[in-house]
């Protein structure tokens, strides 16, 4: 029996893959030589998931793989009309970033609610100015995006008294659907986007459902850039339609240094890593060997990913 | 029967007090009319709590108020040994702070794990800079004050995942006793003060107990400025004993522009108003009314401070 070929998109060894020595043949590729490594592989390990190279390598000539797996929550990245209508099974992180992403949204909640950005620059000037901060308890969020990710955060704020409603696309015990949406924000104080991109996400946060708002709200995307009209955010932000926006996300990875984004009053920009804790690249390396393992031994992948749908179907 | 005589240290009328309008007769007073009033009134309202005019006027001459309340949750500010060894009744408001302080100590510790401060800095000079932050799950607190304002903080940090534990001036279910804190303190991610000031808790934040803090520990306080020896927190910081602090309550209050506590590199100064959120006035003037008319109807009053330990006992 010959050894598996196991293709990694990354240059740099992933963590936790010196299980593998010895009864898998590792190959890493870079971006440039990824169409030319494909037709060899059996198993695809997208490492590096910040990188487009799947979809422009996939429609070429040649064997594809069996099986690809991201190491990411989202798979919009790589997805592609010819890797959809393969047999080929796409497995993700599902599981790694709930929780993590879950306790940033608790912190960017918190942290505005008590007032702590203001509090800092009043630091820096050297004010003593006392100020009523809100209680979250009481308060009333929408998550959108009813996977694993969204679960987690609305669990994590109703731990903190936060009445939180989780939409999904599908309506089920629980979950609102899509007809909801519109009636959840309009008296949302937090509006969380945790949605995957797919087709019907694509742009939902546009200027009419910022306007539909309360201008008390604040509105945070830990889900994928496009879901969010980013001008039609900026336009939100600088009419004060709402109070404030953090994204973590964004169109174009990394934002430019010239980014207008980066100086929008209220708006708190980050670099996509609200679901990266210390130890997540070993668990995303650990989660993947366990997977292999499975697939070794004929059985069932779990976090097997909807390809026509773009992410893990719920229960 | 003549009307009662509620003196309220305040010149500017408290919420809430319109309710006791033609039943009782309201003086209003500054710090330094409070000697020449007291010995009229029957009932003390302190109002204004970062006041230290009840301590110097309470040991002059004359009749004293029956009873005397204060809205805050500390009594620090108000009691002398004359007054302790009264009769006079004092209360506090005790219950108005717990959740607001619970979330605002929350706040501190996600957004110190989520790296927030280093995001505003990063944004601020438009740098993309992915880092790993932490996840407070399965991280341990410890909270020095097994009051309200305690036992919340335990309750909040622990629907996040945070193993914290509570320590108080005597042990009982739940709650640790004074000679298990160095062993907590040598272990802990997160250190809270929220003890009441008095003779066994003044300074007990010192040199030695930084000293057996871990150095990725952090160190909160929102109970009184003199718990912690503030130079030795300095020099804690400096020296990397600790990995950073919080502090909203100190010695002087409000802190003047030119102490050098503002420009402490890893710490985060506040202006006291960890549990002050909007509304608080409001619930300290209705607090007020209710406990004003149990008195009036000659029943016992909750919230009474044990005048002698300096706060209100335990259950």
């Amino acid at each position: 029996m010959s050894k598996k070929i196991l293709l990694v998109l990354n240059t740099d060894p992933p963590p936790r893959l010196g299980r593998l020595t010895g009864r898998t043949r590792i190959l890493h590729t870079d971006a440039s030589s990824l169409a030319e490594h494909l037709p060899h592989a059996d198993v695809l390990l997208v490492w590096d998931f910040t990188s487009r190279a799947v979809r422009d390598a996939w429609p070429g000539e040649g064997p594809r793989p069996r099986w690809v797996h991201t190491a990411s929550a989202g798979v919009d990245h790589l997805m592609c009309p010819e890797l959809a209508a393969s047999d080929t099974l796409v497995t993700n992180a599902r599981g790694v970033f709930d929780q993590p992403i879950a306790e940033y949204v608790a912190a960017l909640v918190l942290s505005w609610a008590k007032d702590l950005p203001q509090t800092g620059e009043l630091q820096r000037a050297h004010e003593w100015r006392h100020r009523e901060t809100q209680r979250v308890a009481g308060t009333r969020a929408v998550v959108v995006g009813s996977g694993p990710i969204g679960q987690a955060i609305v669990g994590t704020l109703g731990a903190l008294g936060i009445t939180a409603a989780l939409v999904g696309r599908t309506p089920r015990s629980g979950i609102h659907g899509p007809d909801d949406l519109d009636r959840l924000l309009s008296r949302a104080d937090w509006v969380i986007a945790a949605a995957p991109l797919t087709e019907t996400t694509y742009g939902m946060f546009d200027a009419r459902r910022f306007g539909i708002m309360q201008p008390s709200a604040r509105f945070i995307n830990v889900g994928r850039g496009p879901l969010v009209v980013e001008d039609a955010l900026v336009e939100a932000l600088s009419r004060q339609w709402i109070a404030g926006a953090a994204l973590d996300v964004f169109d174009r990875e990394p934002l430019p240094p010239d980014d207008p984004l980066w100086d929008v009053p209220g708006l708190v920009v980050s670099p996509h890593m609200s679901g990266d804790t210390v130890g997540w690249r070993d668990e995303l390396g650990a989660q993947f060997v366990e997977l292999y393992e499975l697939w070794e031994a004929g059985k069932p992948l779990p976090n097997v990913v909807d390809k026509k749908r773009g992410y893990v179907p719920g229960h």
